[in-house]
Order: C-alpha cells, then sequence, then structure tokens
C-alpha cells in the first residue's frame, strides 16, 4: 500500500479534543456554553440512533444538550411553534430537525422555519446563498462537505490551484464542496470541476483530479486506472453491498463499500479515506463546529 | 468569418416582444401589470444611465415602473424604512436598489431588506442559496447569468453533457453562471469547470470547452489558439480600452473589447458573442422577465 491513510475516525478524536477545550475555555469566560437541540419526530429506528451520537458527541464537548422527542402525530402547527420556541430562547445556538418527517408535515417549510442563524445543519437557502458568495458571509458550511475540506487541509493536501474534480452534483455534498473548494482563501482556490450522470467522460475527468471527491452513491464507480498517480482521493459513498456478522459482537451488520475501489485505488493516490472510517465520522463532528461558532456567532466572539 | 454571432440586440429584441405580449395578456385577464422600482439615491451619472434606461425598458414592455430619486443625504434609517414601504406595496413586484449606494449607508443591510420575493436582480443569499438548490426552488436568477444561459438556448447549442468552461468566479457571473449550468434540467445539464487567477493551465481547460463562458475582466485575455473548433464562445467582458469618435454623433466614446479575441477567434469558434452587443444587452431584458416572473408568482400564476 503507498497511500497514505486519511482517517475520519482520528481527525474527529482531534476537531473534539479542539472543541471540548475551547468550549472549557469560553465557560471560564463567559459563563456559558454552546447549546444544541435535537427535534426527533416518531421513532424510526435509525433516526434514534443517528439522534443519539448527536447528542452524546454534544454531551462529551461539554454542550447543552436537549433531546426534544415529538409524538409522531404532532401537527405542523405544533411543530413550527416548537422550532419558533427554540429560535427564540438565548440557550440553544443550533437546532437540528432529524428527517424524515412524517408525511402529513411539509419538511421544506420545517426547516425554513429554523433561524439561519441556528441553522448548524447548513442546509437553509440563507446559508445555501452565503456559502455560494463566500468570503465573510459564510457562517455554516453544511457538515459533509466541512468535514470534505477540514479532512483535506488536515491531511496535508495543497488545495490553491489544485485540480478538484466532484463526482456527483448533490444538494448534500456534491454542490457544496464545489462552490467551498472553488473560493478565494486558505483550504480553497482550487479549480474546480463538477462531474455527474449526464458527463461524457467521467474516467477522464477523474484522471486529471489532483484531489477527488466522489459522491456519487455507486459502489466500486471509480477504477484504479481512473486516478491520478499520488492523487488525494475521498470516498462519500456509504453503500450497503450485504451483511456480514460481526467478528466483536457476533451479529449481522451490514458491509459498506465506497464509491471508490478502495483496494487497488490505495496503491496510486498518493492519500485516500477508507470506507467505513472515513468522511462518515466528520459529519457530526462538523456538527459540533457549527454549534461552537454559532455560540461564538451570538456572544460577539467571532 | 465562420462563427455564428450570437447577438444580444437581437435576443433582446424577441425576448422583450415576448414580455410585452405576455404582460398584454396578463392585464387582460388580471386587470393588473407588473410594478417595478428604481431606487436611486444621488446623481452618479453612470447610475443616472442605468436606471433610465432600466425604466425606459420597463415602459415599453407595459409594466408600471417607477424612478425613485433620493437625496444622496438620506439616513440609512429612511432607505431602510423606503424599501420596506415598497415591500408592503402589492402593485410592486421588483425592487432595484441602483449601486453604488454612498459610503455612510451599508450597501449589504440595505439589499439584504429587499424582499426576497421582490429581489429580482437575484442578489439576496435566499435567491443565491435557492440558485444552488436548484430545481422548483429558483425564484430569480441574476440577470446577467440568466441573459448568458438564454443567449446559450436560443442559439441552439446543446447544452446537456457539455463541457461548459467558466472563466471567473465573481459573485455575479462566474459563480452563478456555473450553478445554473450544472443543473438537472434544460439548458443546463453541463460538466461545468470553473477557473480563475489561481488555475494552473487556463488554456487547457478552455481548449476542452464546448461552451466556453469567460467574465475575467482582462482583454483579449482568451486566445484564439485556447478555443476548441466549433465552441460557443460567450465573451462576459466589457473592457474600456480607450476612447475614440463616434461616426454618428461626433462625440467621443469609449473603445470596448471583450476578455476573447475576437477578430480571431471568430474564424475558429462555432458560435460567438460579439463585444459590445452580445451579453450586454440581456442584463437589463433579464430583469424584465424576472419582474414578470415575480408578478406572476404574486399573482399565483406560476
Amino acid at each position: 500500500m503507498s497511500a497514505k491513510l486519511i482517517k475520519g475516525t482520528d481527525i474527529r478524536e482531534e476537531i473534539l479534543e479542539e472543541v471540548t477545550k475551547e468550549v472549557a475555555e469560553l465557560k471560564e469566560k463567559t459563563g456559558k456554553v454552546p447549546g444544541l437541540v435535537t427535534i426527533l419526530v416518531g421513532e424510526n429506528p435509525a433516526s434514534v440512533s443517528y439522534v443519539t451520537l448527536k447528542i452524546k458527541t454534544a454531551h462529551r464537548v461539554g454542550f447543552t444538550e436537549i433531546q426534544d422527542n415529538q409524538s409522531p402525530d404532532i401537527s405542523e402547527e405544533d411543530l413550527l411553534a416548537l422550532i419558533d420556541k427554540y429560535n427564540n430562547d438565548d440557550t440553544i445556538n443550533g437546532i437540528l430537525v432529524q428527517l424524515p418527517l412524517p408525511k402529513h408535515i411539509d419538511d421544506k417549510k420545517i426547516l425554513n422555519a429554523i433561524d439561519p442563524d441556528k441553522d448548524v445543519d447548513g442546509f437553509h437557502p440563507v446559508n445555501v446563498g452565503r456559502l455560494m458568495i463566500g468570503g465573510d458571509e459564510v457562517k455554516f458550511a453544511p457538515c459533509t462537505p466541512a468535514g470534505i475540506q477540514e479532512m483535506i487541509v488536515r491531511a496535508g493536501v495543497e488545495t490553491s490551484g489544485a485540480e478538484v474534480v466532484v463526482v456527483g452534483r448533490s444538494n448534500i455534498v456534491g454542490k457544496p464542496i464545489a462552490n467551498m473548494m472553488v473560493q478565494k482563501g486558505p483550504g480553497a482556490n482550487s479549480t474546480v470541476t463538477i462531474v455527474h450522470t449526464r458527463t461524457k467522460d467521467l474516467a477522464a475527468h477523474c484522471k486529471r483530479a489532483d484531489i477527488l471527491i466522489v459522491a456519487a452513491g455507486v459502489p466500486g464507480l471509480v477504477k484504479p486506472e481512473w486516478i491520478k498517480p499520488g492523487a488525494c482521493v475521498i470516498d462519500v459513498g456509504v453503500n450497503r453491498v450485504g451483511t456480514k456478522i460481526s467478528e466483536k459482537t457476533g451479529k449481522e451488520v451490514a458491509v459498506l463499500r465506497g464509491d471508490v475501489d478502495f483496494d487497488a485505488a490505495k496503491e496510486i493516490a498518493g492519500s485516500i479515506t477508507p470506507v467505513p472510517g472515513g468522511v462518515g465520522p466528520m459529519t457530526i463532528t462538523m456538527l459540533m463546529v457549527n454549534t461552537l461558532k454559532s455560540f461564538k456567532f451570538a456572544n460577539g466572539l467571532m
């Protein structure tokens, strides 16, 4: 194996320690800590496990955390009132509404009701706009793209003038990371191409990339011969391709595979993220970073 | 000369005729017409001439138009109150604040005070966000990029799967047109690359482009050998490179030159916009299209 492994699990620990330290310092200085609320409607098992992990992480770094679980029967009106309550609560810096919501509730209406200055997920149109405008305008980058940029920077990969190719044009990964990497400033200043299902020669584009970011949702899409020797490869794909019995727990667990043919790619790339343990752990980590940022904005410390 | 000329002056006439016709039909149907207000603070000569042209065009297509000129001494508070008045005026569908504003007024604060649903310039963060999210979310695309897309489509150039290279990463042209061309849907679905001052090999990127959109502000930056034979070349540059005596009026006028070496490029490109008379006339044209759209949204006709 020639490529350096960019381990999200390690970078997560680094960042969470930094956040914990800063929260402790801010508590000493201001007497306050950041507050995060998660709103979960119903009991979808995947949602429950996500929310639990978010709350556990918030607790670990020293935030005040509220897990606000609501009945699946809650009306849209009541859910809007709940969001309004947290919008007006000074002790809350981040509001997360766990998706999916029940069918009688309009997702978009709910998400757009969150105060953009507490939208630590970064999906409110105002925050999407700020992200594209760039510079001082940016408040919260969405968590997965923010995690990708952080991994590239912490891996010591030069981004200025680098050829970045983003595979996939989703609103949660492809488009935001492309907009982030093209901006002026550190960790960016790249020449950026977005390729997608309509692109004629995917392989040729990937082959040009100094930094290849793959968020296509197609297991093993990127072949080793598509990778430029020495490139930094960020694999955002988490595809369930089967099940296996866990050696640790003896239980059946999903077999996960990325969008990149990892075993072959690692012999060509200069650095590469594994799946699992790559980009995955960064999302909740950056949620903590965003919530801390929100606290600092709200208290005039940023 | 081999390239087809894409004349903004001709496309402007086509579109303004379409708008005029639709406004007349809507007037018959609803008894109402779209309303546009321009707010001009002070008497900067360039601003006066822009505003005059906008108002003249609005009048031509049958809109109600208000030219609201304010003293350069107006306070920020009073200007905000004025915008609020128009935000709450149902007969107004588009609000334009002509820049630059006097130094004692915060541009950003003023522009962000415009109701996003009347922001026909498309620069409010909410509209920038909607543009990047794409699909049904989009309300107003900013006028120059919207004009560029319209020219490409009306010139009959295939965009789906096309290699689009955008030179320049400004918030008024480069970044929005890149975001527009990569979206799913007609007139888009392109593979998009943004290149800029930090890009290592500008020439090689331009040479790959089926559609080359140049908004760099550097006269003659793009050389003929950078152009792929048959490509569609959109030159957004309007650079004053000297003055001359107008044959028509006998007065001294600016000599304008685009970012593309036009005389040589037109022998290689498949289609190309001239400077002047190319992209320039499209901006005010698309302002009319956006104001009409805003009227239709406000009246439940879209």
